[in-house]
This record gives C-alpha cells, structure tokens and sequence, in this order.
C-alpha cells in the first residue's frame, strides 16, 4: 500500500479530475525553480552526509517540533540544542521514536503530506511511519544517508533543481557559496540578500553590525550616504554570487519615503541607539524603500514579508533561541503601509517587489486589488502556516478575480527541510492544477489557456518574477 | 467553438448541476432590475452611438485598464484622458490592439467573463479576443455600433432592462432625466441622490457647494437647519424624477447622532475649513444618520458604501484624477460604526438602509450578525471587487446561516459599462442558482423552496428593498 | 415527505459521499458529551413538563427571535419577557401562528435544520411547519410536552447525553445541582463556574457581589488575597458538584500578568468603584491569568470567550434586559492579547484553556498557530453564529492544517435550546464526517486513520479536553 495517493489534491469530481490529472501530467516533471528558501548553503558546498534520521526530519523542522510541543512533549527531548548549551537528546534513535509514536498528530497537515512523501519517493518507504515501524524506518533511512546517492549534491539532482536560493546575511562572506562555485559543480545556488542585522534598529547588535557593514566595504557607515553606499556594495558582491533578491521579513508592511535628512537624522538616532520603537519602525520601512530605489539601479528583486510576531514565548526564546515554531503571525496592513514605498517607485515596472502574507483577510481586500494595479507589484504564493492545500486554494480563490495569474509568482517552498522541497512544489502543481479545472469545468477558463497557465504557475512565472 | 460555456458556474458535480440548471432556467431570463449603478443618464437621453470598441470597452472600465496598467501598459497609451488635457492616445483601433495582445492577463477574473459575454451575445463572436483577431474584433464591432441596434436603448430593450438607476451629485440639474422623460421614450431611467459633495468637508469646494446648495433650494444653507431643509428639498426634487435611494461612499462605516447644536457648530467649523480630519469624519457621519431620518419622512433607502481607500497614487490622482482604478479596500469596522445611526433609527423598519462591504471579513462576523437583527439593515449584494463568482459565492456562504436570504437585497450591478450589465445580472442568477442548488443537494433547502428563492434573488428582492 | 434529508451535510460527489455516510455510521449513535451549555439546570432537578410550544421553540431562542426581529416582529408579539413586567404576549398559540407564518425567513440557516430535525426526530411531523400547518403543529406538540415521555429527564435519556454541564454564576447555590443529586435520578448535570459578576469591575453590583462572595466563603474578600482565596472555595465548591471547568466571557481575549502587588491596587480600584475602562479591562485580563493559576492546582478546564460586544442595541436593552440577540461579534486579537497568560502558564501540559472565537479571520492566522505550539492551549469548536455547516466547514478548513485535530476540543452545543441538542451534535458530526470523507479522497488522510478520528471528533476529544 503506498502512503501517497496518485490523485492526491485533484478534485472530488470525476469530470474535473481527469482535467485535473491530465494538467497535472504537463508539469509534474518540469525542474524545480526554488527562488526562496532557507536551505544551507554549506550542505552544497561540502556535499558531506546528513547525519541521522532525526536530525534530518525532526530536529531542524520547526513544523515538526512544534506540533509535538503542543502535545506537551520538551523540546529537549526532541534535541532541539538549548541557547546555554545545556543538555538535550542526542540519540537520534530515541528522538525517532518518539515522533513517530505522535505520527497521528499530523493526520491532515502539509507536514504529514511532504513527510511521507519524502519517505515513499526518496527512501522507499510503503508503510506509514508508526511506533511500530519505528525502528524500521531509522535503520533504512540511517543506512541510505550513509551512500552516495543521498548526498546534498546527489539529491539536488534527483529533485531536478534548476535553481535554488538560500538567504544569507548581508554581513555573511558567502564562503560556501564561493566553495560551490570553485568546486565546478554544476548545481545553481544563489544567495538572496537579507539586511535585517544592518537595517533594523532593534536587532541585538544594530550599532555594531553597521560599523562592520563598514569594514566589510570600506564606506563610512556612521553617515547616511556611507550606509546606503556599504549596502550598494554588499548587494553587488552578492550579485556576483548569482543574487537576484533582497528579503525583509519585519513584524509590519509599514515603508516610509521620508526627506533624506530626515532619514539621516533616524539613521543617526538607531546607530545611537535612541530609537523608540516607534522611530524603529519607520527606519525599517524608510530601510524598504531605500532598497526599492537600489534596485532600481541593480535590478534585484524586492521580497517584503511581513506579519510575524516573533517569539510569542518568552521562556522558549530564553531556553531555545529563534526560530523555534513561537512565531505567530497578526493581523497586516498593507494599503496604508505600503503607500509611501508605492508611491514613490510603485508606478516604475522595472522595479519588482514581491510582497507575503501571513494574514489571508489581506488577500482579497488589499493585496490583489493593489497588486492588479500597480506595475511594481507582485503577490507571493501563499507562505509558511498557508503554503498548505487549503491555504494554496484560498490564495488562488482569492487573489485571481482581482490580480489575475500573471500578478503573481508561481511558488517558491520557503523552507530550510531539504527532503520536503520536491513535496512542496508538488503540492503545489498539484493545487493549481484542480483549481484550473475547476475553472475550465465551470467555464471561467478555456481548457488551451489552462494548460498555459499551469506551466506559467509551475515553471516560467517564479523564473520570470525573480529573474532567474 | 462559443466564448461562453452554457453550464458555466454551475456546480461541477452532475446532480448539483441538474438541479441548479433547472433552477436558473426559471430566472435567466427575468428582467433586469438594476437599482444601484453608474450608467451615463445623458445615454439614454440622447440615444447618440457609442463612439468606437476602444471607448465602449476599454478606455470608460477601470477593471480593464488597471489590469493592464498592472503589466506596466500606460494609462495614456490606453486613451484615458489627462487631468491636464495633454496627449492622450485617440486612436481607437490602436487602444483596442493593445487591449487584445494582452487579454490573457484576465483569464480567471469576471472581466473576461463580461467582456466575452457582451462579445458573444451582444456582437455574436465565436472566436476569442487575441492579437490575431483584434482588427476582426475591432470592425465588426465598430460597424454594430453605427447602427440603431445598438444604441443605448435599443440595447436597454434587448437586456430587458425593466428600471435602471444613476448615480447623480446633489447638485445635478438632472437635465438627462427630464430629457428621458420629456423624450416620451418608456424605458425606465431613475436617479439617486448622492451628496457627497456636500456632506462630506474634505471634498473640494464643500463650502461652495453647500452655498449652491442653498441657491437651488432657496434656503440659508449657512445654518444648520436651512442646510438640513435644502437635502429635504433636493431630495423631493430627485423623488420627482423617480429617485428611491440615497448614496453614501464614504472611507470608513463611521456613523454619529450627535446633539443637534453639537452638530450645528461642527457644520459651521466645516464650512469655515476647521475641521480637523477627526472631525470630518464625526460630520459624514453625523450626515449618515441625518439622512435616515429623512429617509423616515420621505422613504428613500438609504446605502452605506465604505471602505475604499480613495486615490492611493498620489501621482496617478494627479495626471489622471480619480476613479482610476486606485481605489483600494481596507479594514472596515462596523459593530461601532454603524451603532449611533442604528441606535437612533435601526429598530424602525420603516426604514431600509443598505450596508455594502469591500472588506469580507465583516461578512460572517459583523454584518450578518447585524442585519439579522436590526430591522432597517439590510446587506447589499457583493461588492466592487467582491463582484465576481466566489465573491458572489463567499458572501453567500458568510451571511446566509445568520442572515438568511431575506435580509439582503438581490443583485446590482454597480457599473458603468453599460454591455457588462446583463453580464453581471447572469453571474449573478447563476452563482446563487448554483448555491441554492448545493444546498438543497446537502439537505439544507427544500427543493420547491429554492425555486421561490432563487426568483427572489433574481428579482423580486431588489425591487422591494429598493422600493421600485 | 421527511423533513429531514437522511444525507444532508454529506459531500454532494457521490464518492465521497459514500465514505462520508459510512463514518458517519459510526458515530452517529455515540452518546452526547455537552461540557458547555446554557439548559437550565431547574429542568433536570424538577422535571417538570415545558409550558407549550411557543414557550420552549420560540420566545427563549434568541436564534429564532432575533431573525424574526430582523423583518419588523416586535419582540413583545413573540413573547419575550419585558424588564419593566410590562404586557408581552401570553398566548402561546397566536405566537406559535406568528412564527409559522414566517418560517420562510430561515431557509437556509442552521435554526431551521436544527427546528425541522426536533419536529421530525422528537415530534414526528412530516410536513413542513408554515401559516397552514402552524395549529397542527401546536396541537401536537402542546399534547406531547403533557405526557412523560417528553419532559426534561426522559428526553435526556432519549437524547442519549452522557454528560452535560450548565452554565452558573459563582454566587449560585447550586440548589438545582444539589435537587438532581439528592433525587437519585442517573443523569449526569454538572455545574461550570461563570465568575463574571465577581471578576468585571463593570459588572453591575461588582463591589457588593465580592462581597457576597466574602459571606459565601468566610473569606476577607475585601483584600487581594481574601478574594483570591475565595475563588478558591467556590470553585472547590462547584468541584464538588462535579464542575470540570470555568468559563470567562469578555469584549476581548486581553490577558494580563501583573506583579501581585500592582493587582492587588487595581482590585481596590475596582472595588471602590474607581476604575478607568481601561483598568477594568486589565483587571479582567489578570484573573484570567489567576483563574489558569488555579487550574493548575484544581485541575478545572478554563474556557476564554471572547469578542462579543454585548447589548448593541441600547433600546432593547432598556426594554427586554441582556441576551436578546443583540450581541454582535467583533474583531478580537489573540497574538498580544493571549500572550501575558501564556508567558505565565502556556508551557504547562497540565492546564487546560479553551479558547473560542466569533472572529473567523483568526482561525488560521492566529488561533491554529497559537493551539499548534502551545502545550496548555486548545481550540474550541466553531461557535454562535458559526455554530453552523457553512462554520464548521470553515473552523476544519482554516485550522486543520496548523493545529490538527488533536489540539482541537470536538463539539459543544453552547445551547439553552435543549430539543436543538441532538440536532447540533449530529450536524457537528455530519460535517466532520464530510471533512474526514473528503480529505481521504483527496488523498490527504488515510480511511483507516478518518475513522479513528471521526469517533474522536463525535466523543473523545470533548471527554478528554474537559475532562469529563
């Protein structure tokens, strides 16, 4: 018996199925383009093994963890690594275990979907993962990591990436980026430029990371002109890297267009570390458009993800550090948030800038009628708690009336759970497929255009969109 | 190969679909009632024809042209006029090329759907839109119009127009309405009293118009009573020429039942240019609550329209001035809002105020909650962007467990592309037919009930609740 | 002719449809868990029969009321008890014929589902009631409401309740709990501790029922820590009377985590009448947080209720007194406002609170995000106006996938309507059932898995979450 269902995600209804299916086939095998993620740069790099089941699967993967949080197991016990240092699981069987005794948490969640399909397409798998196939599951999986063929470079080729980019600080030196690239591998991995240490005031280190954005580019950052010069040049140096695009994921939409002393002022002010919180925010989003204007001189792509609100747990944060399933994401603004970048650059079309949502009430009242109007804009797919069947339906439901197909990007996985990334992109290929058909079947769309547009969703609009 | 399919928007299961068939065949071909809309009264007057395809399709429909603006296509090259009067594009044949190159931008929005309506069954193609057949398109089209057939009331005869109303400024002569009815022509064109040149302060001029405002009427619009006495007096006037309703648009839902000298002294500081935006917006909805007690006197149903984010391009507002596609929903509050006007008039049902949305949220959580219980609120149909398939589906599902049919108000079309009318009236008819199908295939609706339903929703709701 | 569909709320595609009727089979029959409600606890204790049928399906539902209000019923011609003592309609008759003639108004809605399934199921009607079956109806069921079989016991048997819990302020008595004790009879009614009258500063009477609550208890309620104390002892109190949980019903989900000695000054405030509406928001917000205190040492389940903004319509409130329907949702925050109580208890798997919502945007936004991380915190089933298909359907859709089905709670009625209580449950089932049904044909849960789960769904979950 397989874990994965051939018709997975089609429609219920048997005439919009074989639409469905027969869409599907055209874009099932078409290479990955993974525009933005959190894969490590390091594992292309060095190529060495990934270490255990355990900390392939559950470890690292915040959707993983936090669902057996909620069920009240410790992290620790699942070896998430302490901030202090201090004890937690290191036995990877043992970890094992005991998520996959909780397997039956994850009954209908995208976790559940892309785990088994990982476990059936890359190892094999034809039996769900239980506490009683536990053990099974371990040894066949901890054997494969140990050849070849399930190496970091080995599996890049099996998932049929075309291209795949991480997101790396703007401080980073992009060594493993520059290893891959003297390794005449042939494998394409781009940096994304991501600023949050040297843009937001609030950021432990702010006044610190600047003075080194400084060194790094021989700008004297403590003016206004030597910092926007340094981020000139960190964005040129990722470029030559392969770099397409900036990232900024802040806790609101809010950009702001202010006069270049006042900017300078608030500049002076963060490096100082006078910012109230208020002051903090609006030298983020003067930071956004700044970063419009630049890319309006280099080209990069503009992604905006707003919305999470960061370390909702105090004691998790203390015990644990970031990232570790605690952010939560609150209700978005963007009509108003956006104006002041928009205004300034948003009529350009040269310019693209890409922005998320972690508020789905945003889709149809702001973000579809803002991206179906301004040339600079464009709409991610649906991202993190929503990249999900329903969340990937809701998104299309939502948006196309008003934005249409071609206001958005195609996918991209977002996510740092290697083995998932070929699921991902399947579920979505698989999500646009039926809602084509459901359109075609109900006469909103001609069945020509369909096959068009399906190829668009899955292939040439995350290309295109992020200039890859 | 037809543009439309016969079955479209009926369910995709074949025995929802059978029912919903049957259902809609006994309203497809009702007359239109279109109680709420932005037709050009002067069309009907003059009955002269439209001038070319580019002016009656693209250039006058700003779902069109921001959808290509969204692709970077200038609103120049589109032929909308300049504010300034500089150049625009004139030539017909070349708007209309462009428009055809990049209609694949609306597959899956109702734009495609009404233009292919009105192409199929107003000009009879068989053929889709594209750059290949624009210049076919284009001849035929502009041939059709040259003749009697299609002009303006013609056309109203052939879309079984039973009445139609306008939307016209509180200072509107209504020279196009007394036209009509001097014409002998017995097609049934009526207006309705918008006054947000004169309620609103912030509107260009408001002091001038509320002094011409008192020209008119004859009254001392300078105090507080004589400018309540002179809307009582336009607003016989537009009775007189047919008028049932009065038109509210305003940014937020915000009513207020101030003391009547608390509101005399705001309506002077907002004709001396006093008032703060605070208090602007405190008089425009001291004025919502006005008017529903004049509606109490005079019977005219009162419409809320809020939500929209007016001009959001400073630049755009600028060279092309408003209504140009920039208008973008935002979160709109109602429980508070809408309470002084409901507390002061809402349990009189007497009354019939009609509350529309841009922001769905509202839908489940505040609107239906609210019309299903106050007698004078009602809900109007989904709105602007929200006019579409699952629009029209969302608003169904979000306000019928709590609302129930009766408490909204049938369709309108809200438009002012004339073809696009009986479009909008079938997507309409279909999506619920398709709803009302689904429910009783669920066990939720009786069948014969459903068939009483869906004439309600086709046609007799509108006419009742709008009182034509 | 029924009036029931026996495959309503099933999938309509004919496979699905299937396996939804086969789980449903399943749990069908299993007994009813009601661990959060409003009957009256008299009922049970007296067992006296219900008055007639106005008195037990129209004049205490404000489900039913307040549509009837919506189209211009006065709520005096329905029954409804006026504050002053002053004339309502007596007659049951003439109120019943009222309804009838106007049960067209809730097609569509899920008091109609919930009406025609206690007329078929528990009366045996098989024509639909309106204005000419409206005095066989009364007849019928006035003649049955005198014989045993239908008062308040026999019908708890016949509905096969396990367990119900009733709603009780924490100044009751509890006499009705301690009568059902003392009879004998088997039924299980347990109390749930509502403290709002002690624990809101804008309770009417708030200083003088805290110091009841000091007689009560023997406590110096008068002091911060009397007060505590004495919540204590209530609550042991109600333990005693087989009480698992209490239940908080505020504007907002604000929570606060105040150092003692600031909530003890804020709880002087408040007893001296002193506090800003701001103030007594925190107050409210800090005994959540000492409610989940107390949970975690007497193990009661703490049920958070939020964004209802209470007695919209002033008038009516004035004339009919609280809870006639004018209770409208709100938009409600949950991300900050969850967070002081969360930081404080959220991390401990031994407390359990129960969060609701009647603002559906946060379902996947923040509710699922905060349940699926959160060791303490569970999601309650779709609520009020949400309690319903179109509601249920949304509640799965929106938080399946983040939280999954086991940091959900099953189902409660929330009902005084004690003939709707079969009604609700089986439509909770039906619709989980069709959600389980067609995750599996999509490919998203295993069939063998959906079974398990739907028995969870119907009976586990709400037994373990409150546990009963």
């Amino acid at each position: 018996m397989p874990l994965l269902d051939a018709d997975r995600l089609m429609p219920v209804d048997s005439a919009a199925r074989g639409l469905a299916r027969a869409l599907y086939a055209t874009v099932a095998d078409l290479p990955i383009i993974s525009p933005h993620g959190h894969t490590d740069p390091r594992w292309y790099a060095t190529n060495a093994p990934f270490p255990d089941p355990a900390q392939l699967f559950v470890t690292p993967d915040h959707y993983v963890f936090r669902m057996l949080c909620s069920q009240g197991i410790a992290l620790t016990d699942l070896g998430v690594p302490r901030a202090d240092g201090g004890p937690t699981e290191t036995d990877g069987r043992k970890i094992w275990r005991l998520f996959a005794q909780n397997y039956h948490l994850f009954r209908g969640t995208p976790s559940r979907m892309w785990l088994d399909h990982a476990f059936e397409t890359v190892f094999g798998f034809d039996v769900p993962l239980s506490a009683s196939t536990a053990d099974d599951y371990y040894d066949r999986i901890d054997a494969a990591l140990a050849t070849p063929a399930f190496r970091p470079r080995a599996l890049f080729d099996r998932f049929k990436i075309e291209v795949i980019s991480t997101t790396d600080g703007a401080l980073d030196d992009l060594r493993w980026h520059q290893m891959i690239r003297a390794s005449g591998w042939q494998g394409r991995v781009v940096p994304a430029y991501r600023p949050d240490a040297v843009v937001d005031p609030e950021f432990a280190g702010f006044a610190e990371n600047v003075a080194r954005l400084g060194e790094l580019t021989g700008e004297d950052t403590a003016t206004w002109s030597g910092y926007l010069n340094a981020h000139r040049i960190r964005r040129a140096f990722f470029i030559g890297y392969g770099c397409t695009s900036s990232d900024h994921g802040h806790a609101t939409a809010r950009t702001e267009d202010l006069p270049q002393d006042q900017a300078a002022l608030l500049f002076a002010r963060a490096l100082r570390g006078e910012c109230s919180a208020e002051e903090a925010d609006a030298f983020r989003g003067q930071m956004l458009t700044e970063m419009a204007r630049m890319s309006l001189e280099d080209g990069l792509v503009l992604q905006i993800h707003p919305g999470s609100r960061r370390n909702h747990s105090a004691s998790m944060l203390e015990m644990f550090g970031r990232d570790k399933g605690f952010d939560i994401p609150g209700r978005t603004d963007y009509v108003t948030a956006l104006r002041p970048l928009l205004n300034a650059v948003g009529m350009d079309n040269r310019l693209s800038v890409i922005v998320f949502t972690l508020d789905e009430s945003a889709y149809a009242r702001e973000l579809a009628p803002l991206a179906g109007v301004y040339p600079a804009l464009k709409l991610g797919p649906a991202w993190w708690f929503h990249d999900s069947p329903e969340g990937m339906r809701r998104f299309r439901e939502m948006t196309t009336e008003t934005a249409g197909f071609y206001n958005t990007v195609g996918f991209n996985d977002d996510t740092r759970a290697y083995l998932s990334i070929p699921a991902r992109h399947d579920v979505a290929r698989r999500v646009d497929c039926a809602f084509l058909a459901t359109l075609v079947r109900t006469g909103r769309l001609a069945e020509t255009d369909a096959y068009e547009v399906a190829h668009d969703l899955a292939y040439r609009l995350a290309k295109q969109a992020y200039r890859l």
